[in-house]
């Protein structure tokens, strides 16, 4: 059974924890209201469920609660910042800001993140470019569970991507996808139910399509976008691998099979070529193309022409990326969020370690 | 049966025929070099197949061949390009080069191209970045083939996105794909077969799944990269669309469904947003961000690691975006070129109407 809680209230939670392990007060807020924002948009395994997760990484010393990150280099329009293994939550929107702030002065910037941790959401970083009237673009590498085509290997994480874009009078356009063609929060509620997964998620140890939720337990990985050579699965291999060179290879974290695994009892791999996970973040100021109020016209005729596409016989409307999330985030900011039980009981857990109300 | 031709005597010939319809010496240069650059990487839809093409859009006065091409607004990280209606393939490098040369100057540079034409592929703009030390980023939009998930209207062309990130020793990773499960240019060979199409390429008009690799005649579309949702088709929707919008909507180029389409004998569509097709350009220099000698270092070793990684049990090797290509590119340079007996029909035709030899 799931449990309601209103986000005020997980809101003072998740604060209290940060706040516990050592987090300033700033950094707490920044880093709540960054979890949070998972949970109200409906992307519920990157939320609250990963709290007690980042205690954990805190506890073996894997978490920097006080970090202190710094720009170790830098151009008009780009930065490489060492994250002092901080919070992604907290190390990353420090990271958008610069960029927001680069492109202030000369169109765009561009910042490549090292020596940081899971950042939560990648949505949540781009969308901070669209009040500021430019587009927002998020990325970071993950430890590996995703086998390249033809291989048998975990080489890559999930690998998500955000695109933030802003509009006019309509919602603006927001993409956050993995790079995978199933999330691994999806592969686990179906663990959770004991059920089968659609062909084309994962594949066994051997390489061979797989339909067991729990492949990823016995050797099995993963699969890119597009599922099989035959379906494009080149085109997800080669979008994660991007995501993985922009974040960790420029910026000079650990990448492909020797990004740092996110449960603490894992231990790091072996000769890690660089520090912790890695981002990556872009801003482009929409003025430094065209006039904001002209693109912000184009864009609503866009999304509206999107919006308003025929449906296929069986289905109701056509989305646009964000539209779930968004609609999703009205009605669990008016009814509240549910929480499932195990993830309930993992809060419980962490309130008594800290002896706070959960 | 096919015919083979050399590098050269296509190159020849390319020239003259853009000679023919008017280019310049430099741009009958630029423009052969970009579009064999196709021939040669086994791309072979789009290299001297599309020849004919090319030259009715300019008997159609869609395309000028001698362009003024020129920057619309700037700011020193970005600029926004006026194709003047020209060939693709030379408009293109053309803007390439401006990224490039802001990236020199302030680390980074993107170009947003209004009023241009079909540009081949787009790794051909995307690696002149690689001599440069900097990434190359190249993205075109096209005309309206592919459905969105739940939709049955052909939206978004099949949007192609190429990354070329520079190397030490190693060949250098090279990604060039369309933003759809397979690109039009497979399709067309099953149909020359009279083959099925795998599932997951094509739907029929009422938005059904389908195998008939004609189905885009009868009102099917193309589908996003993912095929359907429940394995990721929203993902390739959402690129295709990011690439639509940085590349028409930013530039003032004809955008979504009513993108210009490449058959001259097709009528332009009504109530255009913009001018022409759009393109989108990147540069960045490594050297922006870390050393180069030390980041090619560490690409040396992520393109090792992942040309080694273990293969799945029915396959020799795992490959790195760009391997196929490049392993084309050796083939044929010696080799020489492998041509379709409709195609060199096609452009003895062109032979014939300049009067010049093929």
């Amino acid at each position: 059974m799931d449990t309601i809680y209103t986000y005020q209230s997980l809101y003072d939670f998740t604060y209290t924890v940060f706040k516990h392990i050592g987090c300033s007060d700033a950094d707490a807020t920044t880093a709540t209201k960054a979890l949070l924002a998972a949970d109200v948009r409906g992307i519920d395994s990157h939320g609250v469920a990963r709290l007690s997760g980042y205690v954990r990484l805190w506890e073996a010393g894997r978490i920097n609660s006080k970090p202190n990150s710094t720009i170790k280099h830098e151009t008009p329009s780009t930065a490489v910042v060492d994250g002092d293994a901080g919070l992604g939550l907290v190390v990353a929107p420090h990271a958008m800001q610069i960029a927001i702030d680069k492109a202030e002065k000369v169109g765009t910037g561009w910042v490549s993140v090292s020596n940081s941790n899971h950042f939560g959401i990648a949505g949540y970083h781009a969308m901070m470019a669209l009040e500021k009237d430019m587009i927002g673009i998020a990325m970071t590498n993950a430890s590996a569970l995703v086998a390249p085509t033809f291989s048998v290997e975990r080489m890559l994480g999930t690998n998500p991507i955000a695109v933030a874009i802003p509009a006019g009078n309509e919602h603006p356009f927001i993409a956050d996808f993995a790079t995978t063609t199933a999330a691994n929060g999806k592969l686990e509620i179906l663990q959770r139910k004991n059920a089968d997964a659609p062909s084309g998620w994962v594949q066994d140890k051997e390489g061979h399509e797989s339909t067991n939720a729990n492949a990823l337990k016995t050797g099995g990985a993963l699969l890119p976008l597009g599922s099989d050579r035959e379906h494009g699965s080149h085109k997800g291999y080669a979008l994660g691998s991007i995501v993985d060179i922009f974040s960790a290879v420029l910026s000079g974290a650990s990448y492909g099979p020797w990004a740092p695994p996110f449960p603490a009892y894992v231990p790091m791999p072996e000769n890690m070529p660089g520090k912790g996970l890695g981002h990556f973040f872009g801003a482009m100021r929409i003025d430094a193309f065209r006039p904001a109020a002209e693109f912000k016209q184009h864009m609503d005729n866009w999304l509206q022409r999107f919006r308003n596409a025929k449906p296929a016989t069986d289905q109701e409307k056509v989305l646009v990326p964000g539209d779930p999330e968004r609609e999703m985030e009205a009605i669990r900011m008016k009814e509240g969020i549910p929480i499932v039980e195990s993830v309930v009981n993992d809060l419980k857990t962490v309130a008594e370690k800290f002896n706070i109300r959960f």
